[in-house]
């Protein structure tokens, strides 16, 4: 194999051809699912795809598979990909560059002449942002039998149609069943809309888990009491005791190193007023961990915390979860192959845990999996400055390829 | 003097018939500087005033003086008061209480046939709440020069007319001239809108000052970042910033007891999405003391902190002082009037610093100047639930007899 190689000037063209389509003026993209735009990136896609030779499906979701042949049609897939859509104002590489990347292999195995064992799937899975029509990783999470079909093609948008009338109003309610069918091995290659990569000088991540997630809402209550006539020891300030909340939100974080992450994104108080103790307090809180034991030792700590800090206030905080993602380890035999791939490309690189979800997650729970990240510009993305530097798109692809071929002539 | 007396049921009885105007179905007051309502109530204030035999004149920006005769006309009067105004969703005694204790002391000279060597002048202040027309105490300060005729009466509210316009409206654009005039005394009897002397079982305030107030606004900027790959080590997170900064100004009025007060009442963060780390907040800084270099140590101690607190984390913090409201210490002499009167009526008393500003502020500016406080339920005012029990009304009223009395007797 040591004649794998990829072409990093295609797959950076193919990214900026993908990229014109839903073009916003600050150099972003607007791809939102089942759009018109959204349509068009899909026909390109499917157009390309057919011309390296694929067979092209559509299953009940719009999820579209193109299928390269292995020498033996009785084995499963190896599956590699991500998603077509975007944020509202989201970048060009988020999806798209997984998605590509899978092409490129195809287009890379096809120049060489390489013949796999096992057929290799490029997937382009519907409505991976959940932007305009929630939740997340929709299609794939419906492959992978977490949400029903009927409930997805039943879901609307704020703007009125659903995902069933959407899907065939762009012509991608495809025949396909859903699911259901063995796949031998998921990658996916992903921009890591993170900072790590980039400060530790790694072109490349060997992702080894997604982390847990664990969300909550907040409400502490106090007294609302004017400014000036009320002593400090009477009063009830629902701002200074969220305050104490936000900093152990932090510390609990800090506490579980060095994976451990808590944020307070959400954070509202009432009245308002320049000259009024605030009388109530709703945050979010959003706690990250890729061990579930860790990740509930943390829980623990967030409930004691804010059950201390209110009793001293003698104020009331109530605490509720509201969401719980449980950790994804990915398999160690893909992630071991994606390290071998990495060795083999012979870049830096070095293992990481995913802070956000993918569509791998679901696809962990169907077939062993794996991701591979490569360097964000400032660790930014669902921003449209969200950038990546053309050779580490292709290291990255280059190491995909290595991955998914690793896999790819496995027989057993 | 020891018959003096005064009738705490007939004053009960005119806060409540003067509550009936502008009543909310909360048991509340609405009666906005310078509406019909406020029309209502300075029409049933000038009769009640006529009735007890009083010469009324109202001044150029609508300020209403009932004047009971002294012995010597040339002496300046003792001038006793408050505002009839009110807040959107106010109380029954903000306010009210001190034009009918006024009121009130004038009913009872006239029952005893009490003759006093200096007039005694009622006064109601226009326009104390700043509601409608800002800035508040807007009558006083124009009779004590601290805003300028043409000025007050081009100000505009939100919804159209200025208060020229209105004056004239509802009648109350006199012809007296404004302040200039010589004044001996000025007292005000005002509930504590506090909880102090609740709490000390205290129905009588001998208020010896009003803090001095700062106000800023202050800004944190950080860095947006996606709340799951960001590592707690890089993050610059402008809400955990500002959760210290909240700390902060709460710890610097703790550092100045028992008189210090500090208060974050407003609160934004940007952008406020569940999974976004903040870039940034926006927050406002109330900053109390009766004392002006206490006060001035307290500005210094916010400004080091922010700036230790912002260095530590590597973020941007501003902040800028908007207002300041210097200090006002009230006249010994009267402070002692009041004093000596607490201890005359023989109900228990207290030294308090009136955390609020009260149109006495401005007075203090032109001449002798102080203040009664009466306890309110629970502290709580500019509320509709405002309350105070007629037991403490005619406590308040009877100590601001003795004081008006003492005062109104000097004839040099």
């Amino acid at each position: 194999m040591d004649n794998l190689r990829i072409d990093g000037d295609r797959l950076w063209q193919s990214l900026m051809d993908l990229a014109q389509i839903g073009a916003t003026a600050k150099g972003g993209v607007c791809r939102l699912a089942l759009t018109d735009v959204d349509r068009e990136g899909r026909d390109l896609f499917v157009r390309w795809a057919e011309e390296a030779g694929c067979t092209v499906k559509v299953d009940a979701v719009g999820n579209i598979f193109a299928r390269r042949p292995g020498r033996n049609p009785d084995l499963a897939p190896v599956m590699v990909g991500s998603h077509l859509d975007s944020q509202p104002t989201g970048g060009k590489f988020d999806g798209a560059y997984g998605v590509l990347a899978a092409l490129e292999i195809v287009r890379s195995l096809n120049d060489l002449g390489f013949e796999t064992e096992r057929p290799v799937e490029i997937v382009a899975w519907t409505n991976e942002e959940g932007s305009r029509f929630p939740p997340a990783m929709m299609g794939s999470g419906a492959f992978a039998g977490e949400f029903r079909l009927e409930k997805v093609l039943a879901t609307k948008t704020v703007d009125g149609p659903t995902v069933g009338e959407e899907l065939k109003r762009i012509g991608y309610a495809g025949p396909e069943p859903l699911g259901g069918r063995p796949v031998y091995a998921y990658f996916e290659a992903h921009i890591e809309q993170g900072p790590i990569l980039e400060a530790e000088e790694r072109p490349v991540g060997v992702v080894e888990a997604i982390q847990g997630i664990r969300w909550y809402d907040v409400t502490i209550t106090g007294m609302e009491a004017h400014a000036g006539p009320t002593p400090m020891e009477v009063r009830k300030d629902a701002l200074l005791a969220a305050a104490k909340m936000v900093e152990a939100v932090n510390a609990t974080a800090l506490a579980h190193p060095p994976h451990g992450r808590g944020t307070v994104g959400e954070f509202r108080i009432m009245p308002g007023s320049r000259n009024v103790i605030p009388g109530s307090v709703e945050m979010s809180i959003d706690i990250r961990h890729p061990d579930a034991d860790a990740l509930a030792a943390m829980d623990g700590e967030l409930r004691s915390a804010l059950e201390r800090i209110c009793d001293a206030a003698g104020i009331d905080g109530r605490i509720e979860q509201i969401w719980y993602s449980p950790p994804t380890p990915f398999d160690a035999g893909c992630v071991a192959a994606v390290r071998r791939a990495a060795e083999r490309v012979g870049e830096p690189f070095m293992p990481i845990t995913s802070g956000a979800g993918h569509d791998a997650k679901y696809m962990a729970q169907v077939c062993p999996a794996a991701m591979v990240f490569i360097p964000c510009k400032d660790g930014i993305s669902h921003n449209e400055i969200e950038d990546a530097t053309p050779e580490d798109v292709a290291t990255g692809c280059a190491v995909l390829l290595h991955a998914v071929v690793e896999k790819a002539l496995e027989t057993t």
